[in-house]
């Protein structure tokens, strides 16, 4: 299958002001690209590119004063096939874990597994331990929690969203991943394109989504408290301990949004 | 400066437990070390050693069930010169900044600085900028915030100390360290060996310290909101986004400590 | 000057469930009524009325099954005049204060003095004392926080509008009555009548609005830290610690919105 | 049975400061009094008594510099029963409540009834209507915090106790009265004498203890989710929403505490 990717960013700018931006796919997804994978920035200005802690590709340019567009669009191959799913995959003793992933036990700005530890293991000491208690852990928080656009936050955490019950797609993971590192699963935070591919059309405007990641057995696994069921044609730009790692945009200072657009679809 | 350090830490364990320590002096100090530097683990357990994401040394072992004993005794090299003053260093442009420094602009699990923008604007806004502003920030904290071992507490963030105004060291640093990110200035978490060499002995037992650095002109430099004042010989352990990322011993499951005893002399 | 109040509220009831409200002027502004003032229930339903510990009218009902409706209309007298002002009103030392006005210094679920008042001291410690200090709490929250309807949130709370620096009525109220109080201060929550009086229309539907009392010299005086100026024709509905007492309905179960009108108009 | 009540608490005074005190044995157990009951206050100053809002015997005064003692020697007589249990009592649907039992089921500063309504819920909803739910209520609480005075704190909310489970008295109260007021039972918060009578002693100093009412069937009844378990001997001295209005001893600025002995004895 291949998946037409693009967005078109708008902002005003009052003056002069970095900006940091996750918007190149992930590495991992690099070799099915099928057309140049360019962040453009007008005015033209230097773009720099990195790595970042993550491993994701950033880049960062000065936004000068005036109107700033960000925009790209590119094409890339999938499977086509919805989000692997793995009963039978195992949770991983905290000692056999590879140590990369240790860190993915741990709390986070949005994810204060200390406060939620006693929770999680009243609500989930008692699942079958591995990919059963991940699913029970995305079943308990998609059905506790009510999904609300008016009522997003960006400073809510997932304690906040175990007291609030409300949220976007950022706060049933940020929920789920608490959950997953307070029973030794790690856990971290993906962002990514995900089109309405394979399922009714929503409706509402395209944007970004957020899923997360949990470590079973010998690799990471998709899933998604928000959705809650496989879905098809995720393209991942960037993995993190939670939201604040993975920001799409990042001005220091200063940045009006005029416009927002993105483009999932699938090239039939 | 010779520098004699060491540990002798003890725990009861009641079922076996991985357990992960920073308890190796950092890659940046090694050079200096004049005897081996290596936790050693009572009963004798496969001790794993590894780098996490921010560079430090970090080890990994499984506790068997019943008295566990983490000890080490090593010798350093010291200049035996306090800190660095730099009055002169600059402030770097965020867009300038080395890309490596950027995520320690961010918030994180005891430092939200997306809560504290507003404040640090407030208070910091108008001091000199570079240094200065780095010094008047570690001069407030230590002025409004007041030391209190009986009233620790694993789970209170910079916000918490702002408002609560009293903590144990690495309260201290949290607020520096979010208040430094508020403006804009990369500022990271440290942990490592302080001793009492070249001021009057406290009296109370020795214990690791936290302290912090902030990135000024070239360079990281070390500040310490809590003493706010140049230090003798300071051997750095490990650094990161705040106390989650640099905790001395981690247990992913029970364990009782028993003893807690840290050396950090002068050989004269 | 007369004022014609009224109001209809309507809700869609799934199961029968008791609701209260605080929906008749307050008994300081009862002599002034020209008409009744009573509160109508459609489905017809015994509604009770009481006294609240704050000495508010209240009423509760059980709303059955179905669509529910509240409203009335009345009409009251009015000075005509804008808040008073009165610039050398002096602070009562707490040792003086009428003993009914403590607990206006103390905590609420809403304005948390205790977090608060090391902040409130750096900011208004200096300030004069008396009507002048009060002022300059206001003039402060006015300035720093930004109103916004679509950021709403009932949970939000003194601490959380002075780092989220935004909200609507209530969150203005609830930060100024938490600077009060820490300044030894009495400072009551209040809500009530507040239509475009004297000011050019806003343009948005009419809504109840919250201000709030301070305790200075021998009376309690309107201070509205929302609008930060004197208004015309202010009508009280009821008083409490904050906005926790004050609701304008409550229902002790699940009751949806489906209408809300307010009127607060001069008869001319 | 005759019990000897008493209490010595003495102050180190900086600058003359207004004091309030809840020292006086609560309005319902004066007809039990032996002997007379006064606070009295070295060195002398006019103590001012009144009836705060929510009916407790409240005293005022200014405390002068230097140091301040409050002391008081009483006899009361008491049934030497234990505390009643009453497993048929009902819960009172909210239409039928006394009216001034209602504001008990609203949130206060450390019970947050908004948060902690879905997780109260989830609990408890399952739970046998009635005491056998307050019952299950206490025992939750009893059974998941552990007491700690050293990690004492007075900031501490109910949502606090229930993700760090660990507490003092109040906390315990705290959290429990926040679960029976999200389940619509009337809850409040008390404080009062309560010694080792009938139970083996704990060998720690007497303190003043917290326990808490709710309101089933006709009339409030004692709960105690810190002990669990009916006691012989509580004299009430104040109740209120939360131990916010039921502090034993409010300075409205510094004064340090330097003795504080508490007398409940039953006399043979």
């Amino acid at each position: 299958m291949l998946i037409r990717l693009g967005y078109d960013i708008r902002f005003d700018i009052q003056a002069p002001v970095a900006m940091a931006a996750l918007l190149t796919v992930h590495p991992s997804r690099r070799p099915y690209l099928r057309e140049p994978d360019r962040l453009t920035v007008e005015p033209g200005v230097r773009v720099e590119e990195y790595r970042d802690m993550f491993g994701n590709i950033a880049t960062r340019f000065i936004a000068p004063a005036g109107p700033l567009r960000l925009f790209n669009s590119t094409l890339i191959e999938d499977s086509g096939q919805p989000d692997p799913v793995s009963p039978w995959a195992r949770e991983v003793p905290v000692g056999e874990l590879p140590p990369e992933t240790l860190r993915y036990l741990m709390s986070s700005r949005f994810c204060e597994v200390d406060l939620l530890s006693p929770i999680a293991v009243e609500l989930f000491g008692d699942a079958p331990r591995g990919w059963a208690r991940v699913a029970a852990i995305c079943a308990w928080v998609n059905s506790k929690v009510t999904f609300s656009y008016v009522q997003a936050r960006s400073t809510r955490t997932a304690l906040d969203v175990f007291t609030e019950r409300v949220g976007v797609c950022r706060d049933f993971q940020h929920l789920a991943i608490a959950f997953c590192r307070a029973m030794n699963i790690p856990a971290r935070y993906t962002a990514g394109y995900l089109g309405d591919i394979g399922v009714p059309p929503t409706g509402s405007p395209m944007d970004f989504s957020a899923w997360f990641e949990a470590y079973l057995e010998d690799r990471w696994w998709t899933f998604d408290a928000r959705h809650n069921t496989p879905r098809i044609g995720r393209v991942l730009l960037a993995t993190g301990l939670d939201a604040t790692d993975v920001a799409i945009t990042t001005s220091f200072g200063a940045a009006k949004l005029t416009h927002f657009e993105v483009v999932t679809d699938e090239i039939v």
